[in-house]
């Protein structure tokens, strides 16, 4: 068994605002990422999926099909855009690395067995740094 | 004459449009930078200041007055914000990385001497990295 | 579930010396490390904590809360200090980079509940890079 | 228990051609990697391994000897190198990274107990980045 | 005046052997770097251009074509290839980084005015990184 | 012309107090530095020099040779040491790294010319990151 992760980059915007909580609690508890312009991060995105080796190729996930997924439904739809205005998901919750981790998870599993029909490779983790120092990650088998 | 450089980062967004231009034109001139509800980076600014050694104290610059003066003017007004709904300058300049440099020169170079009253250290060169891949650097001197 | 990281960096200083072995065994035993006068590291720590997501805020752990915990108990009893000289416990265990976690784990264990009362987040992994080529993790329910 | 990981490095070259398939299966399997010259990369290979404290040095792992291992049997025959056509195995499987991971694993564990004889520490995984965005990993205990 | 740069990289393989000279000195020469079937690196360039600020847009270098005259000069002939093989000019000389370097020096410049038809930006500097510590870099103005 | 670059590392601990000084001067001056049992870091010291390419050879520098000196002149010594204890000139000055870089200097330009009794290369400059965030340069013709 392999894991194979890729990792992937893209520039958005967000603001972190719960409009269900007042204005004096969002501020405590986002703090600077509650300003109400927003702000942005180059997020790195690392998605990982694991899988037994092919024998005949001597590969464990074919990237190129990861690459496409992952561009076709996290790179092209959030690169450079507003998570809370361009994102319908973001209008529901909160665009936390956490819920853009769970959005970005179910986007991947809802589109995987079109592109990896086989029982092998599964989508296992994603991770997103929002910055160097600020990480995120969930399992995929965590997440319905 | 040494060169001392200190890192520094701030989270914010932006929007490239030049509002003379018309929209097709903005479209092919910055891409994907000119979708409309903007977009963000981690930006990572050097500050690199020259000056002598003083003997006494076998340092050329005293860092901790250069962290106070960059903090001030620049990560506490940029940081987490929109650069271009917050920042007065970019209401007449579009905040390209180029823009963002010579602003941030700017507001060095008007505060320098209250900091820093003797011939030396210098303000010598900024250096914006909007991605890693994407770098921009002015030398003071050549700002006015 | 989710895992969130924050990296946190601090310089201090130690010596690797086992009292009870004698001088040549230390010296076999940790090379350079054992220099007399000690040396020094950029000391990377990664604090993992796991939770589940709390769907008001969109949020597994309070950041700002982990971020004063760890401030307090690990970053400013440690930054710029003597390992060896300067902290308690290093005065009964040699300061190698295992000691090192295993102190910083019980310290962070022993105030967990005073920040984080409720069931989630639980502290769950440590990791020290004390180079970028030399790394230490253990895991928080391992420690008692 | 504790995780030690160290990171090596080493520069290689490789071809991926699988001689079973037809040449257009193989452009269409590994695209630019199919190229008939071959190419190379800076390879990281970070070894993990997994023991508890000895008390008396306050270490799970004798790094040095971990590093000889590591020399001896994959630094050395491996660095500056053609995988395709100086390393045995790849003359029977595709020097994918995969396979790159499994040929390391398999050597590390061959010569394992003859450089740690005891119960621990024990060898726990592999992670190979040929490049920082392709990241290829093997537990060991998953490899005969 | 701006300095802009982009890094981009690429991977490929070589062999350090001078016709010219004996075996032996060859190797005493290039060390491993001369080994006979060759090796390979993740080579990260860096193309430095310089120019005035376009007060209309605020840019002073149009990375967009900056970016396709390197794909189309550099990384696309030199990606995944073989350097001795499969580039003409290393027939003549042999491919070190110095070599590499005024390889990309000369087919940018020699197609920097088809793209860049104005007095500005102009190609400054080519800096590769052969691994992160191994560094090479040239101006173009001292390039005929 | 060329510059060749090259990156090293070394782990040495330090403590910024200038002895004509008085306790509370020092305090102000260097902050946590001047915490009396000292502290450490992991130094990465670029050396740059500057030549022309031999012909032959395609080289501008001879790095096996470079590398010999620096290890003899500046990582043996400095490595896992502490610097104000054990290295002769930082009895006399502060080991800050800006004496540091100084000290690495007329290091390599004593010795230089017993290496590389040609014209060229010449050592060029100095850099040391006492941190990532935290950089200091000297030219080596600026020193005597």
């Amino acid at each position: 068994m392999f894991r194979v992760t890729r990792r992937y980059e893209f520039a958005a915007s967000h603001r972190l605002h719960a409009p269900q909580l007042g204005a004096e609690e969002n501020r405590r508890l986002y703090g600077k990422c509650n300003h109400p312009y927003g702000h942005g991060h180059n997020y790195v995105v690392e998605v990982s999926a694991r899988g037994p080796l092919d024998a005949a190729t001597g590969r464990a996930v074919d990237t190129a099909l990861l690459d496409e997924l992952v561009a076709r439904q996290v790179l092209v739809p959030f690169g450079h855009c507003n998570l809370n205005e361009e994102i319908d998901s973001f209008k529901r919750v909160v665009p936390t690395s956490e819920n853009l981790a769970v959005e970005i998870c179910h986007r991947l599993k809802e589109n995987w067995s079109a592109v990896f029909p086989g029982a092998w490779p599964r989508l296992e983790k994603i991770r997103i740094a929002e910055t160097a120092r600020n990480i995120f990650e969930i399992r995929a088998d965590e997440i319905e």
